[in-house]
C-alpha cells in the first residue's frame, strides 16, 4: 500500500531556535509541536507545510545520534518519514521484500506516533522512516 | 505566505531504473513523470506520495551538478522543494529578508514548472527550491 503522505522531512540543525526563526521568516512555517526526548538525545520541533512537516532536530549532546550526524555531515537533511495506515503490516511486507530494517517492530515516536526506521542501505542512501498514528 | 506543500524531495541516485524499482517495491510509489534534461546533465523521475513526490535524480555525467554531488556525498537526499502560489513575489520577499538566492528570478524547471533555488547557507544547510505551476 502506498504511503498516504510524506509525513515529515527530518532536518538536523545546530540551533533549534535559530532554525525555527529561519523557517518562520523565509517560509512562513508555523510551529506545530516541540518536544525534548532525553532518551534519544534530541530536541525536536515540527513546522507544518501543507499535509507535511519539516521536523527540525537539535542534539542534546555530541554522542547522541543527531550529534554524531552533525559532527560528520554538518546541518542538513537527515531522514524522510512516510505516513502509512498499518505500520506493522508495512514492516512485515518490507521484511518479506528483504529490506534491511532498523526497527523490526513499531516503537513509540514523537508526538504519540508509532514509528520504525528503514536502513538507508535499503533505500539508496536515504534514511527512511514509516510512521502511523498510534 | 506559507508554502502550500512539500512539492517534492529531490534524491540523488546512482541508477534511476533501480531506484524506481526500489521505491515501487518498498513504498508502492508510482511513476508520475520522467524526463531527461541534457542542459542540466540530469535524468529525473518523480514518484507520487500523497500531495508530494520523491524526485529521483541521476547524473548524465560526472561533471553535472548531480554527478558532482554523488562523487562528494554518495547517493542520498539532495534538496527539498516547496510549492508556492506566486514564485516571483516569494523571491522578492526572500531577497528583502536577506536570504541568499541561487536564482533571483523564476526559471523553467522540470515538467513545465517555474522554479528557483535558495542557497543552503540561507536555510541551515538544506538546498531549498521554490516551485510554482507555470
Amino acid at each position: 500500500v502506498a504511503p498516504r503522505a510524506i509525513h515529515h522531512l527530518g532536518v538536523a540543525v545546530d540551533d533549534l531556535d535559530e532554525a525555527l526563526d529561519t523557517y518562520g521568516r523565509l517560509f512562513g512555517a508555523e510551529l506545530e509541536h516541540r518536544e525534548t526526548v532525553p532518551d534519544q538525545g534530541v530536541e525536536a520541533a515540527a513546522v507544518r507545510v501543507g499535509e507535511s512537516r519539516v521536523e527540525l532536530l537539535a542534539a542534546l549532546g555530541d554522542e547522541s545520534p543527531i550529534g554524531k550526524f552533525l559532527s560528520k555531515r554538518g546541518p542538513g537533511m537527515h531522514h524522510v518519514a512516510y505516513e502509512v495506515l498499518n505500520l506493522a503490516a508495512e514492516l512485515a511486507r518490507l521484511k518479506s521484500e528483504g529490506a534491511e530494517l532498523i526497527d523490526e517492530e513499531p516503537r513509540p515516536g514523537l508526538y504519540g506516533l508509532e514509528v520504525a526506521f528503514v536502513h538507508p542501505e535499503a533505500v539508496h542512501g536515504v534514511l527512511s522512516e514509516l510512521v502511523s498514528r498510534g
